[in-house]
């Protein structure tokens, strides 16, 4: 499960994460003709991987992706996803993928250090690149790191893999209560290792417990549930594309939350909320919102202090918390999850959307890549985040974007909610 | 791929064919509380199999099949299949398959060189058993011939089945327009070697030839069309239960057709002919029909006369027979695909169901095993065939429907149409 592997790294366009295709679909039925560009950034500063994966190791990957199609099996696993009892998926848009999606070239530089990659094209199509890309860049890194170690070496990496493994589950089935769903494909060791992860854990563990992979391929594999929510790059490309004056900025936001509810429903709702903080989030969230949508989804700052703003929130709005979810999704490990679950246990419902600590933990460094929005119709884009160093934009924009949504650090934790 | 293995031979409800589904649901919406019993018998009287498969195996083997559910993948694959736009499983019997499919216990008893082994209960349920319990009973054959064989025995064995397929395959590219689909789940010599056969021949040959696979999953594991058509089963059963006089047993003909076009249209409809004589069928099957259905299916006697026979059925409605389709199904090899191919191209299209031969040519002997249903609601099943070495019934019962059909032996070839 370790070591090198000549075999492409990504096999199937399902090895992707479950929301590229229920974002996928709003974006084909509702922003056609979005011209994006998605942007590669290593945040891991320290590690240079423009001298360490091969440029042509790179383009041959993510050529190979290209090459892709759905097969039927694939296609009709799609269709056969429901909402309730509707399929969850419309003809025209498994059309679409089945006979009309191709994705668009790369731009690739390297440039010694580092290299720039990025996605430039129709949103419809775009979309997709995001989490090969990211799962690619993560694996080449890996077996040239392991291409430097003896046989040895490679084996004790694994088995400390197993060990850390083997100690989450114990954990966890201390902790019966404790829900969690695998969203470590972007940033797994390899395709190999989540795959075994994903096993081990459906044999481990019941699926009250592990609920299932934001991984379509896997989730197919071992008969398990796709999961997942939605992404910020909903509210910021739709908030560039929209962009005539602020008013426009600010009625994207609703917008995206309108069309979500639309097409997918109580079983799809949970709204990722800092994307232009989440004081705003809850400043708009209705009344009504609140009751229908099933929770929301914490992704940066502070996530006891986020979840004690939740429950005021929905309290604020006579809605008891207990029938509510949050789902916590931003750098987790088990003890965080203890904790975080203990914290708000009989309070509000949790669960825990775990991603590069569950599929990368064998000893190595793990990196922290993105690819993200930056464009959207020639505007620049912007995320402002719950976490100022998660932000994204030029010092401009952000500042526009600040007073737009009347974004205030600090506030954070003192908003009244 | 060949050798023992000790995983047990059926690992997945979707491991039949493709038609037990399609008649299976019809069977749940139209034909319910139906109490059938199906017998299993061995045609190659000279293999005494109660004396070369172990009572326990096979125990061990069935029981095994009662534990399986179908899982979250393989719902959401059933559910994905269509006709035109639609879904081809309604929700109320995927609702069924998952939660309510329950295989009835069997009845196993063995007496030195044989065996009796029965299915009884609900059609509904019992229609699920043929597929599982014939390829076991094969496989498990193979495994005790296999036990009393050396290494390079066993070696040579599967060189013979690898050199056979390769011819096979060498001839269809030579005729590339000879079209076919696998149907040999029932009498492969093992799962194993079945799934390596059909996956060679989807890497050797075009989907515009090999069409696909009667075994579901394999077809969900190699993304290939899943296939089939419809079984005696159906015919003779209605038939059974709607049995109050001749003309009830009669009518029960043309219900079994019109349930299968209602359900299924032009996409499923090839209609199995010689439950009853097929001459039966071209004196009833209507003009409308004859337009609209796709074609026939072939499954004893004598293809060519059968052929020319269903031409001039075709022309006697003044349809063209060019375009309908003849798929033949009877033991065939790739010699008389080749002859029957030739024989009828540009006169009649042409397709092959191809079963024993494919699954199970590597030297060794194939048996002929059947499992057919022999009784519903207290009353004794018949089947005339085209064939009488292939019918079954009691004596008294079978020149009962001879009479009711209009049976003539004899008058087969003759037959005016």
């Amino acid at each position: 499960m370790v070591g090198h592997d000549e075999k492409p790294i990504i096999n199937s366009l399902l090895d992707a994460d479950f929301y590229k295709f229920t974002m996928g679909q709003v974006v084909f039925f509702h922003h056609p003709g979005i011209n994006v560009r998605f942007a590669f950034r290593n945040r891991t500063k320290d590690v240079l991987l423009g001298r360490i994966i091969k440029e042509e190791d790179l383009r041959r990957e993510l050529d190979h992706v290209r090459t892709l199609k759905l097969n039927r099996t694939e296609m009709r696993y799609l269709r056969g996803a429901t909402i309730g009892t509707e399929q969850m998926f419309r003809n025209e848009y498994l059309h679409f993928l089945e006979h009309q999606l191709h994705l668009p070239q790369y731009k690739l530089e390297c440039r010694g250090n580092d290299f720039t990659l990025e996605f430039e094209g129709d949103w419809a199509r775009v979309i997709y690149w995001e989490i090969y890309a990211l799962a690619i860049v993560n694996e080449l890194y890996y077996r040239a790191i392991l291409a430097g170690k003896s046989k040895l070496e490679i084996g004790a990496i694994r088995a400390n893999g197993v060990l850390r493994l083997a100690e989450k589950v114990k954990i966890l089935k201390e902790n019966p209560e404790i829900i969690f769903i695998d969203f470590g494909t972007r940033r797994r060791f390899s395709r190999d290792w989540q795959d075994y992860v994903v096993e081990t854990l459906a044999e481990e563990l019941p699926e009250s417990q592990f609920r299932g992979t934001s991984n379509v391929w896997l989730a197919m594999k071992h008969g398990l549930l796709p999961m997942g929510t939605s992404a910020h790059e909903m509210f910021m490309v739709l908030a560039g594309a929209m962009d005539t004056d602020d008013e426009a900025v600010r009625a994207s936001y609703q917008e995206v939350m309108r069309r979500w509810y639309e097409h997918y429903g109580f079983e799809l709702s949970v709204a990722l909320t800092d994307t232009f903080g989440s004081n705003y989030h809850f400043r708009v969230m209705t009344k009504r919102q609140a009751e229908v949508w099933k929770g929301l989804r914490q992704d940066s700052d502070d996530p006891v202090a986020y979840g004690e703003k939740a429950i005021r929130f929905y309290q604020s709005h006579e809605i008891d918390p207990c029938e509510k979810l949050i789902i916590f999704s931003d750098g987790l490990e088990i003890e965080p999850i203890v904790k975080l679950y203990r914290h708000f246990r009989g309070r509000i419902k949790t669960s825990f959307g775990w991603g590069t600590n569950l599929t990368n933990d064998l000893s190595l460094k793990a990196l922290s890549l993105v690819i993200k929005p930056v464009m959207a119709n020639g505007r620049g884009l912007v995320k402002l985040s719950d976490n100022p160093a998660k932000a994204i934009g030029t010092p401009e924009d952000i500042e526009r974007y600040k007073r737009i949504f009347g974004y205030q650090e600090g506030e954070y934790k003192e908003c009244k909610y």
